[in-house]
């Protein structure tokens, strides 16, 4: 493991001296060979997911392990846009101070970036196509339930940096059997810059306690939509059905609906139907168990990330209530308020604390596509370094490069 | 312990929302209220001083712990450039999606921040005024050995809050007998944000191992001026006086003093009386010690940052050397390079991987108020959030608002 990260370590250096030209080509090639390996990739990720399958894996689990030919044209497509993204490595700013002295602080990138993760494929290309485009070397530690995915992709991945004569080892792949692994990852200060999980509560929890490197948490949405009393119920209901249905295994769909109690009864009657024919289970509070029939809420669904087609309703009798809510139970990452006013919008996205704060729109657009980032590794819900999508800026630090002309200090 | 951090939340909430008028009006009370108790701070620090004296503190140790009129009166001029720097919460950037959607990306406070440090009164108003200027509630965890000064700086400080009709819990002292108090204090996640050691090596290796809430290092500057083959002495000599002795208690002084052997003998033949003459201590390697008589250089002393009047002194073959030699041994804080080749200081800035890379400049100016931030909570020394001086802006975060009009996700 030591071993694996020094020689990261070592690619690092190599790498952060590359043109943003080269770097780009080495995306594009790995762009094509993703597409040209498409029949390889998919047998691969064939045997991940019979597995999974036969361990009785969850259907939202399953779905973000599994690729298909149109998630593997997406992976090839990102690549490509990452390519084009702009070099973040190119930006400085500088000044002169009074006594002559010119300080200029210039974007460097971190260096070893180690990411954790779960089941996604997909997030293998991703996060180490946007390290990689910051300058960065790459350690991958994914989960040995998607091995011989991993496998199959960082393959293409180190066969492209081979082939533009950059050393493979800017992009690792980390195996070990069990956790006592990701133990020892994270005592690798010396070789390893920054680390970022990616997952579920569990392990970003286990990654915080034990991690002595610098950590990006990222992941756990515990997600809320809070329709106020002067909602439009013709924009709520979308919006939730989306929030919550559109993709429920991703940390920006959102887990719980509060509804302020003057419009629960308009709103839950016309909700329900769409909800059942989406196959959604609802855990209600006992005021929306009387105008909808559903399992009671407990304490713990208030505060579970479901990942999965599970609903927690929450009658509310104001908007302060629903604040105090998601800030007991929310994980900063992404709140929304339905709400036609501009005065309960605006105590709503000052109120509450997290990374994005939305009004009359999907808790789903969090994310690094849909914000114009390009892509992302992760959603940050820390508010160190990167809050929210953390791409490629959020993937550089910089260095103050000082220049004086025999200058002391007086 | 967890009573205190409680109530540094809630005023936390009271702070952010304050304007920045109120904010500035709490600064400049305090530092009149500072100037106007001179008296009584000296004759609390002078209890500390006391007691410290007798325990055999060293040289450099008490210059930190020591308050003078001259110190108070700088303290208080702090305040009142805090109070006049640009408000950081002013700030933000956005931008509309092809979608409509429109995002603004908008600077906040970061909550609470715990500041854990060592015996230097002054950080107990510098830290606080640049983190309450943003917004924040601070918990101040200082040295006992600095306690009666802390309890009346810290009393002065919650005089202004009070009379400026705020909560003092906004500013809190947390006192505590032993060490056990700073492994407490970083449990406690659920209301700190962000946790600051500003202190020696060891201090801050203890809160990194123990802390599951991120920190920002600050502090461990063992910094490295390396001397160049095409080094004018002219301008070395004085760079590397100022930077060993102008103050050596403080963190961007340089511990080490690296030489190209092309130049070793007649920089140090010039050097040597200098050092001697401010009672500096040279311990020496091999080739040092035949052109100057001097202790020998162990492994450790290139480790070491001294914070007292000891240098260390290293002849090297080459600059690759010499980056290979603060790459193993440096914190990452401030190192320099003296020497007219543009190209030689160009590979120099590119390979040495720290906050602050100088060329024919002191390390010393490694400083929030050298480099124009107005002040500065410490010198940070990771990459993330904040590299190089921690100040008004890196005691900041920020926040997505979204607004749609019934947004959802295709």
């Amino acid at each position: 493991m030591a071993q694996l990260a020094r020689k990261a370590k070592e690619a690092a250096r190599v790498v952060s001296d590359l043109s943003a030209k080269i770097r780009n080509e080495v995306l594009l090639t790995a762009s094509r060979s993703l597409q040209g390996n498409t029949a390889l990739l998919l047998s691969e990720n064939a045997k991940d997911c019979g597995k999974a399958r036969n361990s009785g894996i969850s259907g939202a689990l399953l779905d973000r392990l599994t690729l298909t030919e149109k998630r593997i044209q997406d992976m090839a497509d990102s690549l490509v846009t990452v390519a084009s993204l702009p070099d973040p490595l190119g930006e400085s700013e500088g000044w002169i101070r009074p006594n002559g002295l010119e300080i200029r602080k210039t974007r460097v990138p971190l260096g070893v970036i180690a990411i954790i993760y779960e089941a996604r494929p997909n997030v293998t290309v991703e996060a180490s196509s946007l390290a990689f485009k910051a300058g960065n070397a790459v350690l991958l530690r994914g989960s040995s339930s998607a091995r011989n995915s991993n496998r199959a992709l960082v393959a293409i991945l180190q066969e492209a940096l081979k082939e533009h004569g950059m050393p493979p080892s800017a992009i690792q792949l980390v195996e070990d059997a069990d956790r006592k692994g990701i133990a020892d990852l994270l005592k690798l200060r010396d070789f390893i810059d920054v680390v970022i999980p990616r997952g579920g509560a569990d392990l970003i929890r286990t990654v915080v306690r034990e991690s002595s490197i610098p950590v990006i948490e990222t992941g756990v949405g515990n997600c809320h939509i809070y329709a106020d009393q002067e909602a439009s119920i013709e924009k709520a209901i979308p919006i939730i059905l989306n929030a919550k249905t559109q993709r429920p295994g991703v940390c920006n769909a959102a887990e719980t609906l509060l509804i302020h109690e003057k419009i629960a009864e308009p709103l839950l009657r016309r909700l329900g139907p769409e909800l059942e024919k989406r196959a959604v289970e609802i855990r209600g509070c006992d005021k929306t168990r009387k105008i909808l029939p559903c399992k009671a809420a407990t304490e713990e669904d208030w505060a579970t990330e479901f990942l999965d087609l599970i609903l927690a309703v929450r009658v509310v009798p104001s908007l302060e209530e629903a604040v105090r809510h998601i800030q007991e139970y929310g994980t900063g990452h992404s709140e929304a308020i339905i709400t036609e006013s501009v005065t309960r919008a605006r105590q709503f996205q000052k109120e509450v604390d997290a990374a994005a704060v939305y009004v009359n729109a999907s808790t789903r657009f969090t994310d690094g596509g849909e914000f114009g980032y390009g892509g992302e590794v992760g959603i940050s819900t820390q508010k160190l370094h990167a809050r929210g999508p953390v791409g490629l800026r959020e993937l550089t630090t910089w260095k103050y490069v000082i220049t004086g002309d025999g200058h002391v200090r007086e």
